[in-house]
């Protein structure tokens, strides 16, 4: 995507190190970090100076390349495995990556790790560039249905988060279809929730919007509801940190409540992910996936600039309130109107899943 | 209520002026505001320094009062019902109040209007007072039965914005049952959603159970979905603005996310009113109750105190991209378990409010 006129993945490859754009700045300042190590790359994970779930994995690959650059032998690179693996518990893509970067490299010559390893992280990266233009392809036609079904009126689409490019490596999740949409001239709106207590969407889906120029009103996380009972949303996309083999998907905390008013106001309700999201192993993911508890300072405290564009970290909450800050929350399948993968779009099942995927579903 | 051992109500009149609680200052100072005249009163219920429907109603009163304290006319009292009942358009408590005044005043001499005024805007705080400990006695049961099926275990109740004492003349509506059962020696602990964007639930309950000594946890808007999944929820109980004839209910924005979450997960879904509440006039609520549209500047900007305690007034969303700020949603009836009134409690239909009360019904 492009960024003042100038094309930029969330991260790349920059021969002596690896470098992502700091989403803890934006929108507020557009500043690019340099990963030099294992834990740079675990660092920038833990406190989201990248985030999203693709993103994440992409991350952990350039993690362990990174410590296949200084140390190549066995015991490091489980160390790097078992260090990125630990940096965040929600979103299985980390898991999915490290696990791919250790089938390529863990049969290797020691000598041979370091380029093996930069060759498997940017594949990775290539992969879900790709997979999120497809993506885009395959939502698009929900839009563009939902176009002809309102005639010439605009489309309003309401997304929760950010799983827009900043979210992966390029293009996005939830976000490709709709800028697959707005390219193709259709006239689309999104309504942006907030996303507290992180205000990722605030932050980051309406700064990436903004600069795409994609029409979009920024809304509190309480407002989808009363929308969506008049009239005002006709589709649901977010993405997703994980989806069980059942169709549950974990997502940032507060989807659920936007699932329960699409379903009780009959808006269709899309999730969009690549198969690296997909969970194999749980069957039940309301039971099963682990939701991550952050820090209660992102609910208590919030930085923005005043009205001179000086930065302040200040308090929101009542002093001496204690806080609790559950990071996501899991959307039961039964919610879910269609998942948009890679591959296609498919029913939130077992079955739905094991059609698009039937090898990955056999493994 | 006490602040620091002093007793408080949230209006009181002192002579030669009536005086409140500065809420757009609260939870980071205490500050009481002074109303000399009906445009203080209009001014204080606009720019919410007084705020929660039966305050915003007992203000209008006093603002009556303090425009025939001036001009006593009938042009004079026109004047001051039709400015003070366009100050805000959802909370149906402000029309009951000055519909009571009018009716009180009109057929007097203009030289008695002060003191009845005066008197009658009293008698509204008095009885308002009164209601809200009728509240909380009321719906003191609904908590000691939920404590009685968890047996030794804490009593979670969920909230939605500020319907506490600060949102009444003392005690509150939501909050009454709580205070109730809390002095009842009853383990209840309060998840405290924090209501974006005004965080009436971050700023104002949460520091009002603060100063009660009431366990509680400020959590986002967001968290309370997961919470309910879980069983972190033992019930929930929130204040409203206007209840229709049907039991529809007003409430602050996000309200209907979280009782679709409770019908979701069984959790009993309970809403504490006076019947200053009630509109008899609208059958319909989610069709014909006005919700009111604020400025998008409540969403994209907040102020609070950074470490020094230094109050800043900041941005929180990416520059440039436009918000919405409707502050109302309606709950459909169909997911409230019931109505905690000042004569007991009943089921959100209109046969439940009729039977509680036949004479209002009737008018």
């Amino acid at each position: 995507m492009k960024i003042g006129g100038v094309h930029y993945r969330s991260i790349w490859n920059d021969g002596d190190c690896v470098r992502v754009i700091d989403q803890t700045q934006l929108p507020f300042r557009f500043e690019i970090a340099q990963l030099r190590s294992m834990e740079d790359a675990a660092h920038a994970i833990r406190v989201m100076i990248v985030r999203g779930a693709p993103l994440i994995g992409a991350t952990a690959a350039w993690g362990v390349a990174l410590a296949m650059r200084s140390q190549n032998d066995d015991a490091s690179l489980r160390q790097a495995l078992q260090e990125l693996g630990a940096t965040r518990p929600t979103a299985v893509n980390l898991h999915w990556a490290l696990a791919r970067m250790d089938r390529r490299l863990r049969t290797l010559a020691p000598a041979q790790r370091a380029d093996a390893a930069a060759q498997e992280a940017q594949a990775i990266c290539d992969e879900d560039a790709d997979f999120c233009n497809a993506i885009g392809a395959n939502g698009l036609p929900l839009i563009a249905q939902a176009a002809q079904r309102k005639k010439s009126a605009r489309v309003n689409i309401l997304t929760h988060c950010n799983a827009g490019w900043l979210a992966t490596v390029d293009r996005g999740t939830a976000l490709a279809p709709i800028y697959a949409a707005h390219d193709a001239g259709i006239d689309v709106h999104v309504w942006v929730d907030e996303t507290r207590p992180r205000n990722q969407g605030a932050f980051l889906t309406a700064y990436e919007l903004g600069a795409h120029g994609v029409p979009h009103t920024v809304i509190a996380d309480n407002a989808g509801g009363h929308l969506m009972q008049h009239g005002e949303v006709d589709l649901c996309i977010v993405g997703t940190d994980r989806v069980a083999a059942n169709g549950d998907v974990a997502n940032k905390i507060g989807t659920y409540l936007k699932a329960l008013a699409a379903h009780d106001n009959r808006v269709p309700f899309y999730v969009a992910l690549p198969s690296s999201t997909i969970d194999w192993t749980i069957e039940n993911g309301l039971r099963d996936i682990p939701i991550e508890e952050r820090s209660a300072d992102e609910v208590t405290q919030i930085s923005g600039p005043d009205s001179d564009g000086v930065l302040h970290h200040i308090r929101i909450t009542a002093p001496g309130s204690p806080a609790a800050n559950p990071a996501f929350d899991v959307t039961p399948a039964r919610l879910v109107t269609g998942l948009i993968t890679e591959r296609g779009v498919t029913e939130a099942t077992h079955e739905g899943l094991r059609r698009l995927f039937p090898a990955e579903a056999a493994a």
